[in-house]
């Protein structure tokens, strides 16, 4: 199923959503305008807007809050986006330039920041104490999971809970919020709320795992950034994990992360892809999908809540 | 007058807002929580939470939504500082190393992301979608206007103008939001907001021209980061502008922006130090104090209104 036809329920406020993403380049400074309009417009799969939407839509849907809440969380995405590649030194994203690689990380951290900045007034719009309050421990939790992260590069002995600790809070705490505040924002009841953070937090985590799945085995082409870029970077996945598990003595990821020389990276890729590793990992993405849409059944029964359902098959499939 | 005096009206709540941001630190990172221990302690003159205290105490005076704000200014404000910092690789602030010097410019990015998120945390207990909205635009101003600053380094054609631009959104704008915030958080009538406003805008340039003139005036001891940063940094400051326009060919500012030689800047100091651009400079600011001033006799008659009167005494003899 294509991403389109999952969206339909709320195409047209995705659309919105999106134009209302490309006026916030409406600033005072005409060379940051120019650079915002073409950041916000690469809104991607624009997955947590959606997602917003499509919680939403599951109760009683108010465009007046929902609209500042998906252009909030996009935001925020961009932001921390912005920052990770200044961090991780990235030279490309959906094969393009980053901030930093074109005007340098200083632009990259003022970048951010404002993103951030206009993440936060768009989910003031929403008037919800308990959603901006969300929407701030949200932040700290994907800034803390990031440190985290840094801090644990390079380093082969990282255990699986680790990793599972540090994809929620660089990944599914987002899409949770994504999820809680639709539904907040629509006045779902609290057992409705529970289950849509429960949606987010394992749609989230299997999102992940497939992302770090697609480092290994999808193409630079399709990605837009070279393969093998976790490894590149230190950053231990499922795939290395399993990999590191099977061979623990003279494994390419320890190699890798001891002499950070890439051709190691290319014996790591070619070794994972000829293994069961893949399936493995997909297996556990399923059952995260699975988990995810576990209590789905209590909602109303709607055409969203069919799209959740779809969009979890999608998790799994997407190529990109 | 010491800052102790004029604080007097507050200075018990002003002891439970540093002890709060003492407590932020108890996070789930041992490693994070450590510095971050380190960074909230460094609170320095506390001046961002007394301005909001002060303002509430004019009026309804309530702690609940006083307090969360008073924290949240001086975590924005601790926040930017250590994306400063990272920005303008400094070395030393307040005499201590910076983060970016200690664990390098990823920590510190991230870091001030979490601080942000931390400040967003508290200002939500605010309620007040006003005063959240208000403080986001101010993270606004601030980042926008810092990319400006950035911009527009070593770039000695830039007007008087730009410059007061330029402070208001570094330094003003979270004055302002401090002021404003304590006003409104206590009911205070809508005229009385703007007086606050107009309070809040007035100090903080007045406060900053006076930073400014400290970095040609005082000492590295006393200030804790060399003598002359600013014009290292390619800043253009109103005593600098005051330099160039009096020597428009061959003045050291020009010639440190073109050459980055640092031998240049002992002659730009020497040579504002020997002349009347200092009392030029403190007469605008203290034109700034008075502006800041002019309509605090409309507010309330409380010992509050006397410490803002007094703080702006304060901010034109300050030494660090």
């Amino acid at each position: 199923m294509e991403l389109n036809e999952i969206y339909a329920p709320v195409q047209e406020d995705l659309i919105k959503v999106k134009k209302s993403l490309t006026s916030i380049s409406r600033i005072d400074y005409q060379w940051l305008s120019e650079q915002l309009s073409f950041l916000v417009r690469e809104t991607g799969k624009a997955l947590r807007p959606a997602l917003t939407l499509l919680s939403g839509k599951c109760f009683k849907y108010n465009l007046t809050y929902l609209m500042p809440m998906s252009v909030s969380v996009e935001l925020m995405h961009t932001a921390t986006l912005v920052h990770d590649d200044a961090i991780d030194n990235a030279l490309t994203r959906r094969g393009r330039a980053t901030i930093n690689s074109i005007w340098g990380d200083e632009i990259a951290i003022l970048m951010g920041d404002y993103l951030f900045a206009k993440a936060g007034e768009a989910v003031a719009d929403t008037q919800s104490p308990r959603v901006i309050k969300l929407f701030s421990q949200t932040l700290g939790t994907i800034s803390s999971g990031e440190i985290n992260q840094f801090r644990g590069a390079f380093d082969i002995k990282q255990s699986r809970e680790n990793y599972f600790h540090r994809i929620y809070g660089k990944t599914a705490s987002l899409f949770s919020l994504s999820t809680q505040s639709g539904a907040i924002l629509s006045e779902a009841p609290e057992e409705s709320v529970a289950i849509m953070k429960e949606y987010g937090d394992n749609l989230g985590i299997a999102f992940q795992i497939v992302d770090d799945i697609l480092d290994f085995t999808s193409t630079e082409e399709a990605m837009g950034k070279p393969v093998g870029s976790d490894l590149i970077q230190g950053t231990l996945t499922l795939p290395a994990i399993m990999l590191a598990e099977r061979y623990p003595e003279d494994n390419p990821v320890q190699k890798t992360f001891e002499t950070k020389d890439t051709k190691y990276v290319a014996k790591a890729i070619d070794m994972v892809r000829n293994s069961d590793i893949i399936d493995e990992c997909f297996k556990t993405a399923s059952e995260y999908c699975e988990k995810a849409c576990h209590n789905l059944r209590s909602l109303p029964d709607t055409a969203s809540r069919q799209s959740l359902y779809d969009l979890a098959d999608f998790v799994l499939v997407r190529e990109v």
